[in-house]
């Protein structure tokens, strides 16, 4: 088998992932071929590398796409996750392994069989959340069951924060990824988990006051406000039994409240556009969701309507973010409520060049031994060292980088789609994670859970 | 011309209807079919009517309803609005005159050209709401605009409540029309409105906190909560330079207050299934949005969360509803929140058989004459006579039934698909209602409207 790694796309996530590859280029006699429509992208430490070639490569182009993937021994396709079935399927054609930091959509999912025919191997889900949240979860979880142990909680918590160092504003928080991710979580529908074996579901409007808090040594307390759907990967682990099972969004304390400001007024709502959207103020913008008044400011109507006083942190975070200014516009054509916030909050949150970013992962295992209950907790925090070497592009790069590697050295073989829950692939890859700082601290705590026997009446 | 009238649907709204016209059966030389999937909606003082042959149709069979439409010269449709465009076509087809109580859909507005070129009239939305609304606004509207006034604001209400001797339950509501319209109302998108010539929005969540109250004079006070899109008329009543336009629904006042608890709780959601629905109590169906607690109570939780009091009204009006009942059980699989909602409220709020329902509909005019603002408000109210004969069947059939004989008599001619706001239409539609008690009363107020300039600061 050959050396040669594809890697597809080369936008913000890649940096450490570049860097690993050719940092053992020499000792494991990788041959990189680089491949991203804009060659901008690729930063000169990678395009002079003598083990590394960069072409330009446009995935829609089946003819291009083909010839790089035809020449590669494994795939590393980064780029956003609607791209990779055409990056998939080509792997199945010239008999290429695969690994994505992406959910396993459908169509994916579909290419099981082929890649186990051919002998494949299709790693998913490898990066941060999805990733490192599957191994270290998992890892703590077969541990468990191996002393005989039984699971009765999993709560799982991932939060992309500012670093405190760098954390300067009113709201603890900079986009430090995607901000209309960050605009739109929680849409879409109702959030689902299971607390003590009961269902319980949160709307929309109720999920960012619906929080629940954590501390990290060190660092102090977060909050976490519940995803979508905390039940997805109940099969997966092997937890169709467990009484609580909550995955959530970390943090800092007191934004999940702030933020429901935003969700009361309407403002996160991306299903229609505004008229005459085009060059309104920020405070044309804030008044559109405010009932009219020919006689009260915007100010009054808003802290009237959302019941906050004056000298409230709420209305702080509020006037931090100019928010009522007459003379700052968005320039956006037929903008949504979502985009134009999204406009408004770039201003104040995002990252300066000197700023670094923070990652933060934290798992909470309740199980039972011997008629006995325990829980254990363990988290993790990976800061950033500068705008392009970020905690994000650490966490999500380097599992993958490791893994294509496990892979080519045939240390990771079973094929097929997968997802990083196996002891054969989370082990050597957690274990190399803690070379380049990306730890877990465990804490044995009290099991409380939502025990009625443990909680005062 | 023929006196052939096919009346497709026999459904709730059906009663006033069908009696006009075989009141007018001998004087008009009528002779009417009804056709309906099911006989048994037919009542028996129809079905043995002399003028009058009731048929079997399935209206999705092409050679039954074809056979039907060919026979008559004008089709009274009744069935639900997506039933319509095949009668529509055939009526293209068979050169026959339509009317319809129902939203003009993109299908049917796509049919104006045919409809012109074949001289035929396709008269649409000529029910209540909409129907009476458009005819009752634009009557005024048209005459503010004789005397060379300029419309300054419309606001227009309308609501299906219950008559006020058979209102006792604490909502002062019970289902007069399709409950899941009720439960699922406001909802698929921001409500949206002008004021003051400033637009504004309004979130699913804060619809029904933002209500605005209204008197009539014998029957009490009344509020409304905005319409999806109050602009839908704007062009069509030729109000684009108009500073306030405004729709929305009327109930008794506290409804819309009481009725936010189930939309904060997320009881209204239709966009996802319970797990495990089937057999689940109202209790459970509560606790289902509440938080999970040991200890506390699902009555405490609720109370809690929405921050009520236990002796406030809206604690009184869910107690009412039995909403925390451990042994009562809703019986459907796979429901969703607002499915099993609509269970429980069907309980309590199902009318009587010797119920009365009530139609209520409140406009406002603002306009400037000669320099000097006004305002007209105009208001109708119509009692139910009882379970079949309907305020809700009575304000819809007889406008439909009216047109219909007004078309058959050629005093309504234009042709293509059109709406009932031209004065060959509704004037003498308007005044044949006042003969059976469908009268609107007409005050002038103050105009204060939302204008600085008159209100104190």
């Amino acid at each position: 088998m050959g050396r040669n790694v594809l890697i597809v796309g080369a936008g913000k996530s890649t940096a450490y992932l570049l860097d690993y590859f050719l940092q053992h280029a020499v000792d494991q006699k990788l041959h990189l071929t680089v491949a991203d429509l804009n060659m901008d992208l690729v930063p000169h430490r990678i395009r002079s590398h003598a083990s590394c070639n960069v072409i330009v490569l446009d995935v829609l182009s089946d003819k291009e796409r083909r010839a790089a993937i035809k020449k590669a021994d494994i795939v590393v396709s980064m780029l956003p996750a609607r791209f990779h079935i055409k990056v998939a399927e080509d792997c199945i054609s010239f008999k290429k392994h695969l690994v994505t930091a992406s959910y396993i959509s459908d169509e994916i999912q579909a290419l099981d069989k082929s890649a186990r025919a051919a002998g494949l191997v299709f790693m998913n889900e490898i990066g941060l959340d999805p990733g490192i949240d599957h191994m270290s979860a998992m890892q703590v979880i077969n541990r468990i069951r191996a002393k005989g142990g039984k699971m009765l909680l999993f709560e799982s918590f991932t939060g992309g924060l500012v670093a405190p160092e760098s954390d300067d504003n009113l709201w603890n928080y900079k986009f430090t990824w995607n901000p209309r991710n960050v605009v739109l979580a929680g849409q879409g529908g109702a959030a689902k988990f299971i607390q003590e074996g009961t269902y319980k579901y949160i709307p929309y409007h109720k999920l960012f006051r619906r929080t629940e808090f954590m501390e990290i040594e060190g660092y102090g307390t977060f909050e976490a406000y519940a995803n979508r759907d905390s039940l997805n990967y109940r099969q997966a682990y092997g937890l169709d039994d467990v009484l609580t099972l909550y995955r959530g969004t970390m943090r800092r304390v007191g934004f999940s409240k702030a933020w429901n400001m935003f969700v009361q007024l309407g403002m996160t709502d991306d299903s229609y556009a505004i008229e005459n959207s085009y060059g309104m103020s920020y405070r044309d913008y804030t008044n559109l969701f405010l009932p009219y008044s020919p006689t009260d400011s915007v100010e009054l109507k808003l802290r009237h309507y959302l019941k906050i006083d004056q000298d409230d942190i709420m209305w702080l975070k509020l006037m931090e973010l100019d928010l009522f200014n007459p003379n700052k516009t968005i320039l956006i054509k037929n903008a949504t409520p979502a985009q134009m916030l999204q406009r408004i909050l770039e201003d104040s949150w995002t990252m300066a060049t000197d700023d670094k970013d923070m990652i933060v992962m934290y798992h909470k295992f309740g199980y039972e031994l011997k008629g006995k209950k325990y829980q254990l907790d363990s988290n993790m925090v990976v800061i950033g060292e500068n705008r392009t070497h970020t905690a994000m592009s650490k966490t999500v790069g380097l599992p993958v980088a490791i893994a294509a590697l496990q892979i080519l050295n045939k240390k990771i073989t079973t094929p097929g789609v997968q997802l990083p829950i196996e002891e054969e692939v989370y082990t050597p890859i957690l274990k190399h994670l803690i070379d380049y700082g990306i730890i877990f601290h465990e804490y044995r705590v009290p099991y409380l859970g939502y025990n009625p026997d443990s909680v005062a009446s």
